[in-house]
C-alpha cells in the first residue's frame, strides 16, 4: 500500500466527525489499495476547526474550501456540510476533477441533483453518495437473500424512519427546519434513506402518493426569536414498484421514544425480512420453507464470518455500531477510486432518489398520485 | 340472576364457535344481569348443525333463520354469517324487535350499512357490532391512557393488520375473495378492525388516500376450477384526523410469517404506545416524563387486577387468549340489553367505519385523496 | 358419547375455578369418549360454595368430602385443595376406587408422596397429577423436537420460575408461607413444575446441589398478627442428569416484574430451545443446521394446525391462554379414564419429582451435593 | 495535551487488535490528559508482528518483551497475551515501575494473582485489569441506579455467560482448553467477567457452591492430533453475598446460538434490571414505583447524553459496539495514569475475583459449599 490519496473534508460537525473516523479507521480493519491521508479540513469557525483538525489528525485547515478543491495535491473531496451547500461544492469539485464522497441528502431538489450528476459525468472521477446504511452488514445480507430468491416474489416493503427530537413542541428551531437550507423535513432527510434502500432492495418505483403533516408551525430559535417552520413534520408515502410490489414509507421526527429507528419489513411469497437500525446487528428472517411446525422469525445476529464486513471486526456475537457503516463506505470508496470503478450509491442513485422525493412532494400538494 | 335471555345464532363456522363460546363462558367469569340461554342454532348444513348444537348446548336447530327470528321467545339474534348475509338478517331482526349481536365486517358497503342502521334506529333494541378487539384489555388500557392525556397531543397512528394465508400463489380460492360475498379483500376484512380502533383511540377521520394491490388475479377452487379474484389483495391507506393527527393503515394477506398481526403504534407529544395482537396481553408504553436516563418502552403485561376484565380471569402473569375478547363482548352486551343501554361499537360505529372504507375505495380507483 | 363420568371436586378457590373451567370447556373443543358431569362441589365455606357451584354448574354441594368420595355415583375425585390436604384425600379416594385428578404440588414431602403412590397402585384406577404446563402446546412441541433429535446431544437445561408477589417486604402472610400447610416455599411450589418439566424434557436426575434463601423472616397476617415465615423464599439448584447433561433451576417470589415467568432454555449439540410462560404461545428455536449466514433463534408461534391441541382452538396466530392447559389436561384425562390408560404426569411422576425436591432440601441444609 | 505516554503492547491477536484500537481511538472521542503513543509492539511471529505494527501504527516491533519493558522511554505496558504469561510479565513490569494495562483473566490461579498484586503494590504505579464490560454504558447505568436505591434491597443476581464455539463435538482443540495455558475453561474465562460484575453491582461474596461439567473430553488439534481437554466445559455457581442477596452464575461454551451472551438479571424490592451483551446498548428496567397499571420492563436505549460515555460518541439511537468499551477503558486509564489515581477494576479487584473462582473450583471438586 504505497499509494496515498489526499483528502480534503468540508464540514466539521456530526458528519465531519463520522467521516473523519471513517478515513482513519478504514485502514485498521480493511485491506485498502491506497492509504487515505487526512490532508485539509475546511470550515468556517477557525477555533473549532483547529480543535477538530488536531483531534482527528487533519494536517492543515482552511476557511476557503474553493481554493482547497483547486489544489493539485488533493485527490478526494469529502462534502460533509448541510444540504444547501452540496450543489456548489460538487460542481466545483467535479470541475477540478476530484473524486467526491458526498453526504446525503444529495441536494435540495431534483434540478440541483441532475446538474450535479451531469457535472460528475463530464469528469472521469469516482462519485459516491453516502447512504451509509447500504453498508450495514444486515442490509447487505438482506440484499443477498433477496437476490438469491430466498423471499420469492416480493409483495410488500413497509418502511418507517422515526426520530423524536421534535415531539416536544418547545424543542428549538434549527437549520433542518428551514427549507432553504435543508430542502425539506423528514421527507428528504429520512425519506432519502428509505427510498435509497427501497431502490437497492426492491427496485424501481413507478408511482407514488404522499401525505405530509405539519404539527408545529413555528418554533423559538436558541436566541429566542420565533421562526416559521416551512418543512414537513412527517411524510407518509405509498408506492408501486415496477416489479409489481407495493411499498409504504413513513418518516417523522415526532415519534416519542424512537431515537433513530430506520425500520423495514419485506414480505415475499417465500418469506419475510425485518430490520431495525436501533438493533442494527440483527436481521429477522421468516422462511415458508422451514418445516411447518418449526417456522418462525429467526433473529440472525449478523456478526458471522460469512456476513459481509463482519470478519474484519470481531468474533461472532461482538456487535458493531453506527459509525462502522462509514468505515465500510470509506474502505469500498478508496478501493473504487484506486480501481477507477463505479461504486453504489452514487450520484445517479442520488438523482433516482430525488426524482421520487420530488414526485412525492408534488403528490402531497395536489392530493393526486404521481407516476414516475 | 333470574332473568333469562334467549339467543338464536345464525352461522356455525369459525365465528359460530367463537360466539357460542362467548355465550357460555360469560356467566362463569363475569357478573351478568341475565342468563344467556343458547336456544336455537340456525344453519344450512343440518348434519353439521346438529353436531354444532350438541357440542355447544344449543337446545334447538333450524334451517329457517327467518322464522326463528320471528319467534316471540327469542330475545337476541346473533349474526355470525359471511358479510353478504348481514343486511337481510339485520333488517329482519330489527323489524321483529330483536336485540342484535352482529359479526364484522358490518356490510358489503356504506349503502347497506346505512339502511341497517336506519332499521335498528326504528326499533327500541340494543345493537352491537363485534369489533371484538376493543375489549382486549391492552386496548382498553390504551384508550384509558390516551383519554387521561398520558400521550399528550396525538401526532401519529401507524396500524398494520397482516396475515399470510394468500402469500402462496397456489393457495385456494375462497368466498372471501369473491366481492359479492365479502364486499372486498383485506381492505374491508382487516381494515374495518383498523378503522374501528382508529375511531376509538384517535377520533374522526377527515381525509383519506388509498392504494390497493392485486398480486394474484385468479386462483383454483377446491374443486379445481379457475376463478377470478375480484377483491383487493392489500390496502394501504393514509388519513388525516380532525384533531390534527395523521395515520397510516396497511392490510394484507400476503405477509409471510404474520399469522394474525393486528399491530399499531401511536405517538404523541408525551409518549407512545405499541400493540400487537399476536402478543395481545402486552402493551408497550414510552413516557417522555420518565427520568431522561431511564426512559424506554415498557412492556406492560396487561393482567393486573387494575386492568379492565383482567381480575375476572386469573392472577397477574397468567395470560388470556383470543376468544376471551368475545367473552368480554358477550358480558357487556348482556348487561347492556338488560339495562337497555347503548354499547359500543354499535351500528352507528359500523356506518362510520364503512364510510371511511368506501371513501378509501374511491381514492384507490381515482388516485385522488378523498374528504370524508 | 353416551358414557358419562361423575366428578366431585374438592376446593373452590383459584384451582377450583381453573379445574371447573377445564371440566366444562373440554367437551366444547375436544372429542371426548365420555361426558364429564359436574356432580358435587366440596368445600368448607357454604356460602361461597353455593355461589361457586351455581356459577360453574356443579349440581350439588357438600362440606363433607369424605362421604362424597364414598358415594357410588362418583367416578372421579378432583383434588384442588392446598397441599397439606392432598395426602388424606388421595388415600381416601384410592381406597374407594376413584379415578383421581390431583393438583400440584403433590405432597408435603417424599414420604407422603410414596404412600399416596402406593395407595393408587393398589387400586385399578387412573391417577393424574396436574403439572398442567406439560400440555402447553409449546412444551409439547419442545418435547417432540428433542425426541426427534433436533437438538442433538443435550448439554444444558437452564430453568427459572419467577414471581414477585413477595418482593414487597410488607406483603401479607399467607398459607403458602407456612410449611405445615404448603410443604415449603417456591422450592416446592414452583420447583415442582421445573423438575417435572426437566424430567419430561431431559430425563432422570442423578445429583443435586441446592442453596435456599430467606429474605423476610416474618410477615403480618391480614388480621395484623406477626407470623414467622418458615419456608424458603428462593431456591437455586444445580443438577446432573444421568444422560450427561447439567441443569440449573431458580425459583423465587422476589423477582420484581416477573409475574409468572416459568422460563427455560435447553442447549444441545444441534440447537437450542427457549420457552417463557408469559409468552406461552411461542417457542424459540435455534438450529445449527440452518445455513451459517441465516442462523438465528426462530420465534415459533405455536398455533399451527401441526401443533398439538392447536387445531382444536382457533386459526393460526389466534393465541390461547393460561387456562387452556387445564382444558387439555381434562380432555386427555377423560379419555385415559375411559380407556383405562396410563396418563402422564401421574403419581409415579409426582414421587420422582418429590424425591428430587427432598434431596435438594437436604443439600440446602448440609451444603453438600446429594446423589439421587 | 502536551504530555505523551509511551506504550508497549505484548500480544497481537484478538486482544492486541482490540487494545490497539483503544489506544488510537481514545483521543478522537475523549478528552485525554496525555497523548497515548503507540511505541513498541512485542510478539513472537515477526512477520505477523510487522503487519500488525504497520496496520495499527506501532512505531517499533520487538520479539524481546523483557528488554522492552526495561526501556526508560516506556511508560505503560499493555499485556494482551494468553493468561499463563500474565504473571511473569506483570512482575517484570511492576519491578521496572511501569503502569500496567492487563487483559483478563488476571492469572492462572489465586496464588499467582496475589503475587502480582503484591508486586504492583510495591511500585507507585497505576494498574488496571481489563474487565472491559464495566465500561459498557448500560452497566455504568445499572451501577448508578442500584447505588441510588432504584432497586431497593437486592435479592437476586442471575448471571449467564454463554458462547457456542464448542457445541460441535468436532470443533478443534485450542490453547483455551489446556489448563496450563488458560487456567481453566469458561469458569475462569467467562466466569471472571461474571464475578467481576457481581462485585461491582452487588458486593462481596461470602459463600459459593459450584458444579462443573465436562462434555467432550478430547478434541483434535488443527494438525490432527488427539489431545485431552483438561478444563471445565461449563460451570454453574450459586453464591451468597454478604449483604443478604443470593446469586447464580452459569458459564458455558456449549450453548448453541449464543455467540457472546453475557446476560444478567437483578431483582430488588423496588425493581429489576436486565442486561444482555448481545444487545449491549439496552438496559431493561422494571420499577415497582410506576403506576400499578402501567408497570412493565422498560427497554432503555443507553445512548442518551445523560448516559456515561454516550455523548462522546453519537446522537441518541446511534448505537455503539463491542470495541467501544476498550476505548472507554483506555480513556479512563490514561487519565488515571496522569493523575496517579486508582482505577477500577484493578489488580486488587483481580485478586478478589480469583479468590471466588478458586473457591468455586474447590467446591466443584468436593461437592461442598465453600465460605470465602
Amino acid at each position: 500500500m504505497n499509494k496515498k490519496l489526499n483528502i480534503a473534508i468540508i464540514g466539521q460537525k456530526f458528519m465531519g466527525r463520522a467521516h473523519s473516523n471513517g478515513w482513519k479507521q478504514a485502514q485498521n480493519f480493511f485491506s485498502l489499495n491506497a492509504e487515505p491521508v487526512l490532508k485539509v479540513a475546511c470550515g468556517r469557525n477557525e477555533t473549532e476547526l483547529k480543535k477538530f483538525a488536531d483531534r482527528w489528525g487533519w494536517s492543515e485547515i482552511s476557511s476557503d474550501w474553493k481554493s482547497v478543491i483547486e489544489r493539485d495535491d488533493i485527490d478526494i473531496v469529502d462534502i460533509a456540510t448541510p444540504t444547501h451547500l452540496h450543489h456548489e461544492m460538487v460542481i466545483h469539485a467535479a470541475k477540478h476533477g476530484k473524486h467526491i464522497f458526498c453526504e446525503k441528502p444529495f441536494a435540495l431538489n431534483l434540478a440541483e441533483a441532475e446538474s450535479m450528476l451531469e457535472a460528475v459525468n463530464s469528469s472521469n472521477t469516482v462519485n459516491y453518495l453516502n447512504h451509509n446504511y447500504r453498508r450495514c452488514p444486515a442490509i447487505v445480507l438482506a440484499k443477498k437473500m433477496i437476490s438469491e430468491g430466498k423471499l420469492g416474489t416480493i409483495y410488500h416493503l413497509r418502511s418507517t424512519y422515526q426520530q423524536d427530537w421534535l415531539a416536544d413542541p418547545n424543542a428549538p428551531m434549527g437549520w433542518q427546519l428551514d427549507s432553504k437550507l435543508s430542502g425539506g423535513g423528514p421527507h428528504i432527510d429520512l425519506g432519502s434513506h428509505c427510498i435509497d434502500l427501497a431502490h437497492l432492495l426492491i427496485g424501481e418505483i413507478s408511482s407514488i402518493g404522499c401525505l405530509q403533516a405539519h404539527f408545529v408551525n413555528e418554533r423559538k430559535t436558541n436566541d429566542n426569536r420565533t421562526q416559521k417552520v416551512d418543512v414537513d413534520d412527517a411524510s407518509i408515502m405509498s408506492v408501486e414498484f415496477t416489479n409489481g410490489a407495493v411499498g409504504s414509507f413513513e418518516c417523522t421526527r415526532y415519534a416519542s421514544g424512537r431515537k433513530n429507528r430506520n425500520q423495514f419489513e419485506i414480505n415475499g411469497s417465500e418469506g419475510s425480512l425485518v430490520f431495525d437500525l436501533e438493533k442494527m446487528n440483527e436481521l429477522d428472517y421468516f422462511s415458508n420453507n422451514d418445516n411447518s411446525s418449526e417456522q418462525g422469525f429467526r433473529k440472525i445476529i449478523v456478526t458471522d464470518p460469512s456476513h459481509q464486513y463482519a470478519s474484519n471486526w470481531w468474533p461472532p456475537g461482538h456487535i458493531i455500531g453506527y459509525e462502522h457503516t462509514f468505515v465500510h463506505a470509506v474502505a469500498d470508496f478508496i478501493n473504487a477510486v484506486v480501481g477507477n470503478q463505479t461504486i453504489h450509491p452514487n450520484f445517479q442513485d442520488g438523482v433516482n432518489c430525488m426524482r421520487v422525493l420530488d414526485a412525492a412532494n408534488l403528490s402531497a400538494q395536489s392530493g393526486q398520485r404521481v407516476n414516475i
